[in-house]
């Protein structure tokens, strides 16, 4: 149930010795068509890996016959040796898909590259290479699994996810213990569809999904340099649905992704929903969410189940938000401690021994709303991130 | 040295039974003239507490006579009978301080208040006005150590300063574990000096002052409810110094005890300077120091002894400075471990043993530097703030 659910895609995870551990490192997706539309979106931040800004030229031409995929380094800060790097990688994946059992037109120009792992160090090559060819070799219709295994860092557990419509389907792959627009624990996601579908539907539909799934996790405020997210179309089912019911199951599929990711964040114990209502606009709902969810007192004190709605009053305060300091309430877990910017019901009423944690805050400004879903600051997350390179 | 250093002041700190442990929680300055301008600067926070809101009204009125501290309750997020508890304080304090062996003319509109402690509570006022007439009554010229000690909450250590210069002086008590613009565990400053000067004159100092100090320093970039910084000056030198004077003398007494806020900063096991060089403005230089100082992959780094700079690089790649990440150099500890966005001298040679440590990132793009202060992200940082409510 994952990339290769739908038809015209076959996946792979090899071993290539990226790892340390010997795990699966090396990935391989492929579309065999009959369509190659594809869309990504990629980190906002400035500082962008090598093979993230190969991708956004990539998918610049519209059309994606392969993603090849490494954990165990991001080549990121690697310098103009680093994009020469992913480019040979590019090119190396083309070559070998053209001399494979199901030779394809296929050019370097039409391979997008994701790293994930420690930034600043270039990749082993003499490693990387034949573990694209071994990945090619490996290729299979089931391949899916073994795909999203090879793409894991610090997660604990693949994630996969697939959407069934009627006569053709979307399916993906995730990786990341942080999140898109934040997360330096890169997050690569590959969603894949058997669906017919032009460039700019599939543009359209991961953008409307992105925007409500993956940009409204945030696990600790930190934007990666190599966070991507690509959506490629084989129009294997013969089904052209509606841009709506394209971007409905694009966005189901992103949203139970972008919960797994959540779940297994480095080192949570809490997993936090951060409702935002009565907001003037959208847009003030989710910076209201956002910031919240980035504060790390407000983020230690729900790792110490202390119900502290002054910390979230406090980030509330400190956004550009429509808002009166006397007007908002706060609920955690349906209990609503703070109304009117004030104490009301029992802070002891709230219960926080359990992992799943709502925060209500009620603005009363307006009718808009969001939620952001976020993570606590627990000793293992410093744990996880000080002992650790990544 | 501290607050009653400077001529024209007295001051005091009394257990008036707000902390549980029983130490001092009530403090008091009062300026004996004969002026009695001031100035001050207040968090940026949009929900302010109750003593803030008050003491703003009362630095319009240009005269500042006495300032009344409390720790164990930080009177924010009260609603309308928080703001009464504060005006009843102050107008407490005027009375008693009407009564007491050197009458002033001094009404409630001329007493600042400064609270700190949990948001979200009322303060005990019962126990509280009783504290206040014990404070007035134990003023001495001597008595800026014993305020100092009065407004500590998990402060491990009183902090004061004092700048002598000829013929007139500086002093100053601090508290606070986090900080300025930033700091949930609210930052209080009481400034004192004997120089003879007009408001204007002392606004301009402590707003200069403020801006390279305490505006520099980023414990958790969490944004107090309370945080205020208050500048008396009494004029008892009958000296007037120049307004560079006056300014340069603040500042020095500022960056004092800013370094001892960022010494006793929670959990913290690291002193960080981040030194942001050739920048195209202060400005960028700020954004990107303070950016950094907020990166909790940064800090968590840190805490392990992990020189990983392209957390670092990746914290400025979500600036809006001007910089290209190919150009960009860091230096961990004076070892220049990235130059041109690529790694550079062996990350091995960089000693981190030392609670002392400097990043120095340099943009390449102009002329313009600045310093932030920062601590890094420990399990000590993680337990204090999980299991106490403040």
């Amino acid at each position: 149930m994952t990339v290769t659910t739908p038809k015209g895609f076959r996946a792979s995870g090899v071993a290539a010795g990226l790892k340390p551990s010997g795990n699966r490192d090396v990935a391989l997706v492929v579309n065999d068509g009959p369509d190659f539309t594809a869309a990504g979106v990629f980190t906002g931040n400035r500082v962008k890996a090598a093979p993230v800004l190969w991708s956004q030229q990539v998918l610049k031409g519209g059309v994606v016959r392969a993603v090849v995929l490494n954990s165990g380094g991001a080549n990121a800060c690697t310098g103009t040796q680093g994009f020469r790097d992913t480019h040979a990688t590019a090119e190396h994946t083309a070559a070998v898909l053209r001399g494979g059992p199901k030779p394809q037109l296929i050019g370097a120009g039409d391979v997008a590259v994701c790293s994930t792992g420690l930034i600043g160090e270039l990749l082993p090559m003499g490693k990387l290479l034949p573990g694209v060819a071994a990945a090619a070799k490996a290729l299979k219709a089931d391949g899916g699994v073994a795909a999203a295994e090879a793409i894991m860092t610090t997660d604990t557990v693949a994630k996969s996810a697939v959407v069934q419509r009627d006569g053709w389907s979307v399916g993906g792959m995730a990786k990341g213990a942080g999140m898109l627009a934040p997360a330096l624990a890169t997050m690569l996601v590959v969603l894949t569809t058997d669906a017919s579908a032009g460039n700019e539907v599939l543009d359209a539909a991961l953008r409307d999904a992105t925007r409500v799934t993956f940009d409204r996790i945030d696990a600790d405020g930190c934007m990666s340099t190599n966070d991507t997210v690509l959506l490629l179309a084989s129009g294997a089912s013969d089904v052209q649905p509606t841009a709506e019911e394209l971007a409905a199951a694009v966005t189901e599929v992103c949203h139970d992704l972008a919960q797994q990711l959540i779940a297994d964040a480095e080192g949570a114990t809490k997993h936090i929903a951060i409702d935002v209502k009565g907001a003037a606009s959208e847009a003030d709902a989710v910076e209201v969410g956002r910031t919240v969810a980035r504060n790390n007192l407000v983020k230690t004190a729900l790792f110490g189940n202390d119900p502290n709605w002054g910390r979230i009053l406090a980030a509330v305060g400190t956004t550009t938000a429509r808002f009166e300091p006397d007007r908002v309430d706060v609920a955690i877990n349906d209990v609503w401690i703070c109304k009117g910017g004030a104490a009301a019901d029992d802070r002891s009423k709230v219960d926080l021994s359990g992992r799943d944690v709502t925060i209500t805050i009620n603005l009363r400004e307006g009718e808009m709303e969001a939620t952001i879903w976020t993570t606590d600051l627990s000793h293992a997350y410093v744990h996880e991130n000080s002992a650790y390179s990544s």
